[in-house]
């Protein structure tokens, strides 16, 4: 029997260049949530469609935790479709011929924009530890940055599934002028208490890992490979319902016939989570891991504001649109009911649908036609309301 | 910010010796599922009460993943209650004034029974990974040459939760003619694709940790203890249910007033899961923990009667009693439920309950009123068909 844990060299995530995109660097130091004030703010970013004369039909897209600037198109990485692909072009649920379309690298990210990985301006030499934690709020802002630098002064829409849907909020809650609508996905208004606690085990996986090196792991020319796809595997089960591995997987076994009555991946299960392990250390920086996972454990939208959410939304002219999914385990539809009753409760314009499907957590990246259907049709009707031609098919 | 892993020098599990209780060295080699012959195979017990003349009164407890044979009084490696100690004793559910209660530390575990730690008899080292791959059968196998020297021709009462829960299974399937009764608690038939994925995201764990040696730290004087807490760190959180995660510790912080914007452990739930993962190894062996996680994944009592759960217990002339916990999501109650209907297929005499408790898959450990009831009923009801002395109290 063969025991190798994940050891394969393999390429590691690229280097900040011309591939990933137009980057923004903003001119004056960002001051975070934490106090800091974090200089030399470079954020990456991807735009799709053409902005309006009136600057009135940006639509702005929050990854989630591993997602990335690149939601349309191939990425330039991985050569795989853009997480929203599908969903984003002409003709598409957020149809680029009528759309100016923007998604940005979250700062601390590790696709372009300032993060772990990237230079310490100050020192010439990677963040690692010493770049500042950082928080959804930071990221929001980053973000804000970036849409006055493109001159828009109100986004049509602010949309994202998971953590995206925590940015979503954010926006809403920080910007109430410049948000027309707000689609927030499979999100919470704050992380619980399960969902910190599986953070924690891959913020501990990867930092149990040797070449972590107390975070100093590029000072060393080492990756901690194996402890960031120990944690990917744990996160990633997290992703799916029961229901999804079982039909995806159930006790099929992988290549053989029979049990090896050894610790190969006699399991299909097995074999998938090792690869979503291994191939996920090829495009993800294990810093930026424990940074943005922190910063969604921090989140909590009612703490900031008394301990009642509602008065985040106080007043709020924002139309929402809550979407949540029946067998989505990570961040249940009593998340975004309970972000419902906040907002009936300062009467602001909001719709909630749970969408039934099986799918878990992921489904907010899966091919769900009635979710596709209610996205669409908010984004329509509000697209309408703001005086947006119509779709283009 | 202190980011130090959890590498503290903490005392090791013992050596196997007086300390562990009686051990029972089987004459023969004991053949295996896999084929194998294990050769001096050793089984490690702890008897409660006292056997009557009939040999009619014994009750089998089998333990979990992570549990032992200490299942009541005081253990004397961690200094604290056995696993079921509320409801083992004089006067208790499991009386033992009428009740001669019998545990065993099952094969492949490691506080005295043959298992990978244990040394090879024809090599004189410990057997590390050169030790068979052992299943849920083979334990169970191994406890009934344990009863066969105890005298016990039929065990009254075979009851355990979990892992406890597929022995108990085993048992009836194996040997119907020697459980009176069985209660399997909070259990399954097979491991699902999601049971499956948790224990290998546990064992990449592990084998991710260069001080595993590739099975053989025992040789190398190392112990893998960051990849052990890490896997028991994860499996921890399947063991809670969401809401008892919330009700425990929800957002609260840790001994500080404020977010400290670092990675030390600023929640409870943090901090609580890093202890979880510190105890953990010093009183388990990270290869136990590979094998007994293995056996459990191999079970499917279903698969080996042909796809048919039914043929288990064709004309089965046990007793049992299924019980289930509401909300626990690692062997939830449709488990049990599946075990239920195939039971009724075969006309077997079966009554099954699902508690009311929001406690999670650890309920089985805790204090379930209305579960010690419904055990208790159902265990007085056939000690009193099988003519043993009503309870004590």
């Amino acid at each position: 029997m063969s025991l190798e844990p994940p050891t394969a060299v393999r390429p590691q995530p690229p280097a900040p260049g011309p591939v990933l995109g137009p980057r923004l660097t903003l001119p004056q130091p960002l001051l975070l949530q934490s106090g800091v004030a974090l200089p030399s703010v470079t954020i990456a970013y991807q735009t799709y469609g053409t902005l309006n004369e009136a600057a009135s039909n940006c639509v702005l897209l929050c990854h989630a935790l591993t997602g990335d600037q690149f939601v349309a198109g191939t990425h330039p990485v991985t050569g795989r479709p853009g997480w929203w692909d599908d969903l984003v072009g002409p003709g598409r649920m957020i149809d680029t011929n009528r759309f100016f379309v923007v998604c940005t690298n979250v700062l601390g990210g590790c696709m372009g924009s300032t993060g772990p990985k990237e230079l310490n301006p100050d020192t010439g030499r990677p963040w690692g530890l010493t770049f500042p934690v950082i928080t959804i709020r930071d990221m929001v802002q980053a973000q804000a940055k970036l849409m006055d630098h493109l001159g828009v002064k109100q986004v049509f829409c602010v949309a994202g599934g998971s953590m995206g849907a925590m940015q979503v909020l954010e926006w809403a809650h920080r910007f109430p002028e410049r948000v027309f609508c707000a689609l927030p996905i499979a999100g919470s208004y704050r992380h619980s208490a399960q969902n910190i606690a599986f953070h924690e085990v891959g913020r501990q996986a990867i930092m149990a890992d040797p070449d972590w090196c107390h975070g100093a792991y590029l000072d060393e020319d080492k990756i901690p490979k194996r402890g960031l796809a120990v944690a990917r595997m744990a996160a990633h089960i997290t992703y799916l319902s029961e229901t999804a591995l079982h039909r995806k997987f159930g006790r099929r076994l992988q290549g053989r016939e029979a049990l090896t009555y050894g610790f190969d991946a006699d399991f299909q299960v097995e074999s998938y989570l090792r690869h979503q392990g291994l191939t996920f250390v090829d495009r993800f920086d294990a810093n930026s891991y424990l940074y943005i996972t922190r910063a969604m454990d921090y989140f909590d939208l009612a703490a900031e504001n008394g301990g009642v959410l509602a008065k985040a939304f106080d007043k709020t002219p924002v139309r929402f649109c809550l979407i949540s999914f029946s067998s989505d385990w990570l961040f249940p539809t009593s998340e975004s009911r309970a972000i419902a009753h906040a907002l009936n409760a300062v009467a602001a314009n909001v719709s909630f649908v749970e969408i039934d499907s099986d799918k878990g957590h992921d489904a907010f990246l899966l091919d769900e036609p009635e979710f596709h259907q209610t996205a669409q049709g908010f984004i329509d009707g509000a697209a309408a309301i703001r005086g947006l031609p119509r779709r283009s098919v």
